[in-house]
């Protein structure tokens, strides 16, 4: 298993993959970086929709920097996406020429901190096994609007085998710095979501036996970018996350 | 005992009380309204110190509703402070003529909210035990700055029997909506802090075989505000504060 700072040398020298089961172990972030005007409604959106947007740290304007990791945030996620009044214009493996000094760079938990924990439990992956990435899909939730942001919930799916969907509740609520327990179990019609036509990610094979468990997701602030057309801001592409230095089971204490 | 409804009704009427042992069972939180121009930094301010300022709500600017409570947050509280470039300029039991349309006002948890769990287990608490407000001290370390906002944690103390001290730690642990697990036992030098002269609050007895415990505390926010001489806010006074309709148990779980 490779270290995360060798996981984002890789990255940064052009290797691009979904970052689920990388670094196992590590806590993961989803990545958003906007002008400091929309700064405050993205922190206070956070702030209002804890499970999508459990917030691992926030940066001063134009830092690059953070406390989780040893990275150059322009350049050690496998890819980006560059957005424009709610639309992506590029997906870039660097944003370095992309980057401005008004940017305040936001990093979220993310679901995949929790994989190696379900995975410890005894939990099998659907979308590990197969070698893609997780599918997410807007329901029709609602966040808590925040100023000039507003947009749908989304959500990642993991199918679990009905005797072990307790346990991945249990294991993955333990987990503070990821989504904490799923936000729904079964019954994706309710959710307004068609299981093999997933917004991000690719479709997983659901086996005989397996209900589909939903937790929130990191790329819920994606899609209020896209509904509150924001005229800037970048982020990780879905499924390709930073991974920082932080040992989640040591976060599970001194929270 | 009150409904938190009684004890509001009551503080609006003119009832002036620390509200620790009031309501007990039900969330209390800590207030502090600021210009819209300065309520980023303490947004932030509060993601980077979440152990004094675990935030509750943000209101939208000019509110002076939450989700939290059917209170009116200008009359609600027992008593208030306004600040002027981080003095205490009046401390009113109501801030209706004080209220401003830029004010953005954040909720953050507050420790009385545990003693309600302290006690059913069995743990004394001798500042209710005396009826006087338990005493909170500025400490030698230093939070996290946020732009503008910058200052030294203040905790709490309560002494604990030295057998209780590993069941205060567990009981405080679980409570997600207050400060959490102690930040310190023992050692108030290491802190820099004198027992008996307390910044806020009253000085506590100690008795044979307690021992200080410290947790951080909501009136952080309030030592930055003086600290960085913020033009304008308004907060509760210390020990008196906003009893929401929150019914603390409900929330260990979902978090």
């Amino acid at each position: 298993m490779r270290t995360p700072k060798q996981a984002r040398a890789a990255f940064r020298s052009g290797t691009v993959a979904s970052t689920s089961g990388w670094a196992n172990g590590y806590i993961q972030a989803n990545l958003i970086a906007l002008p400091k005007e929309h700064a405050f409604d993205m922190l206070l959106f956070a702030q209002r929709n804890p499970k999508p947007c459990p917030l691992l740290d926030v940066t001063d304007p134009g830092s690059w920097r953070t406390g989780l990791a040893h990275a150059d945030l322009r350049t050690d996620l496998p890819r980006y996406r560059v957005w424009r009044n709610g639309t992506v214009v590029a997906e870039p493996t660097s944003v370095e020429e992309h980057w401005r000094p008004d940017l305040v760079t936001f990093l979220i938990g993310c679901s995949f901190t929790f994989e190696a924990a379900l995975t410890e439990a005894g939990i099998p992956l659907r979308h590990v096994e197969a070698g893609t990435t997780v599918p997410m899909y807007r329901t029709n939730r609602t966040c808590r609007p925040a100023g000039s942001l507003s947009g749908p919930l989304v959500v990642s799916m993991r199918p679990i085998p009905t005797d072990l969907v307790a346990t991945a509740v249990q294991v993955s609520a333990q987990v503070h710095t990821a989504h904490g327990a799923p936000t729904h179990i079964g019954a994706p019609e309710s959710l307004g979501v068609t299981l093999n036509s997933p917004d991000y990610g690719d479709p997983v094979e659901i086996h005989d036996g397996d209900i589909p468990v939903f937790w929130a997701c990191g790329v819920t602030p994606q899609a209020a970018l896209a509904a509150s057309r924001i005229p800037f801001a970048i982020t990780h592409a879905p499924g390709h996350m930073l991974i920082t230095d932080i040992w989640e089971p040591v976060y599970r204490l001194g929270s």
